[in-house]
């Protein structure tokens, strides 16, 4: 039986600020550094250990990281950081206010943009300053793999590959993996390892700062799959992030 | 002409207690985290940006790593860890007071031990608890590989061949590599890159917090090294190094 742990990063400045952040490198708030620091209590709890860890190049989700791995005396971990794990490009409304956009787009619009599989909001330009090809860390990318934007759809396709070729040949060698990523990120990774529909994923919330707990046979079909800690915490968390959307409609 | 940095880390608590350190995973003090701060503030000042970065897998190192690259907002760099960085191993000394033992060994003894290139301290014996083979981040390293004791040539003899193969390399490639590490491991890549003599190395300091830059031709030979900020302060940094050594005789 193999185990993989996800955990999404706690609340971001700009998740205060209610903005659309996608890409854009934003730091955690002291809230969210106390969700990162209660993921560590229950990691400690529960007694994990781990023998590597994949997180994004966004820094909300490595300084979340950073003080799990300090929590749990893991310092030393190996850890990789890789672009495809980053949160959804949320395209031209990154940075915009997310209530402002529902008044000038129309509520239908934005919930639209933000939870289905399918639709993209609009696209950023390349010479805008936001373009991701303007940022060194993504330099190294071919024109194909930047985004201009992008739905949930598309995460899952430029994740997967990674999960594939890198992460999964982990899990079946027995490595205790750690994914310290985004909502978005780990919700492509759920759909795929549950077998969920584009329906299914959609209704799908993950909570802030709670591990996400994966056993798996040697197929890597889950055999049970738990939050850490409380069960009703984590199922009010997850109402949480679901009654956000709702009332934004 | 290649870059390369390399960081010592800041005061250890065990620094402060004036215990022999070695592979201990002891964290930095509060004046250590002042020192990594300050060392952000340095690269800061001179512009300096990164393109990937080599610590040790010893929290003393890691964390003054992170404290740089959050100040320097590269947080998203990749960072690889291993264990042919950390501090020279000080075998059954770990964890003695420097005073105590200079009392009970002699002060000659231990300046021996401290200083000298080919004399190693005692060996730690592999039932200690203190052996790295009972700790889990040691555990795939060989047999041959596991240090019960270390003299400044057995640093070399180990980190030598990870610079050739690994680090050296991507100097060449013209990455911009950080290198943060402890005074004896870096020692070992100075005597190496400056092609000093055992008399020199031996003689030489490098002090804490205050990075020290090389340019490098094709051979990797130096044709420039100097230390950020002011020359002054690097000077009576290192002389307080070397100073400390004295008081100990």
């Amino acid at each position: 039986m193999h185990q993989l742990v996800l955990l999404r990063h706690g609340q971001s400045q700009w998740n205060l600020e209610n903005r659309f952040t996608g890409w854009t490198d934003v730091d955690l708030s002291e809230q969210g550094a106390d969700e990162a620091r209660q993921a560590g209590r229950l990691l400690n709890e529960g007694g994990y250990e781990f023998d590597a860890v994949f997180t994004s190049v966004l820094k909300r989700a490595i300084r979340t990281l950073w003080i799990v791995l300090d929590q749990t005396d893991q310092m030393w971990l190996p850890v990789v950081r890789h672009w495809r794990l980053n949160e959804r490009h949320y395209g031209a409304l990154q940075g915009l206010n997310k209530a402002d956009t529902a008044k000038k787009e129309g509520a239908e619009q934005v919930h639209l943009w933000r939870r289905s599989y399918k639709v993209r909001p609009p696209a950023l330009a390349e010479d805008d300053p936001r373009f991701p090809a303007h940022d060194r860390r993504y330099a190294h990318l071919s024109p194909a793999e930047i985004p201009q934007t992008e739905c949930l759809q598309d995460v899952l396709d430029r994740f997967l590959p990674y999960w594939r070729e890198t992460i999964a040949p982990q899990v079946l060698q027995s490595k205790r993996i750690l994914i310290v990523a985004h909502g978005n990120s780990l919700r492509a990774l759920v759909k795929y390892l549950d077998d969920l529909s584009e329906e299914e994923i959609v209704a799908q919330n993950i909570p802030t700062g709670i591990p996400l707990v994966y056993r798996l046979d040697s197929q890597l079909t889950p055999i049970e799959k738990f939050y850490l800690g409380d069960p009703e915490a984590a199922r009010k968390a997850a109402q949480g992030v679901a009654n956000q959307t709702l009332l934004e409609r």
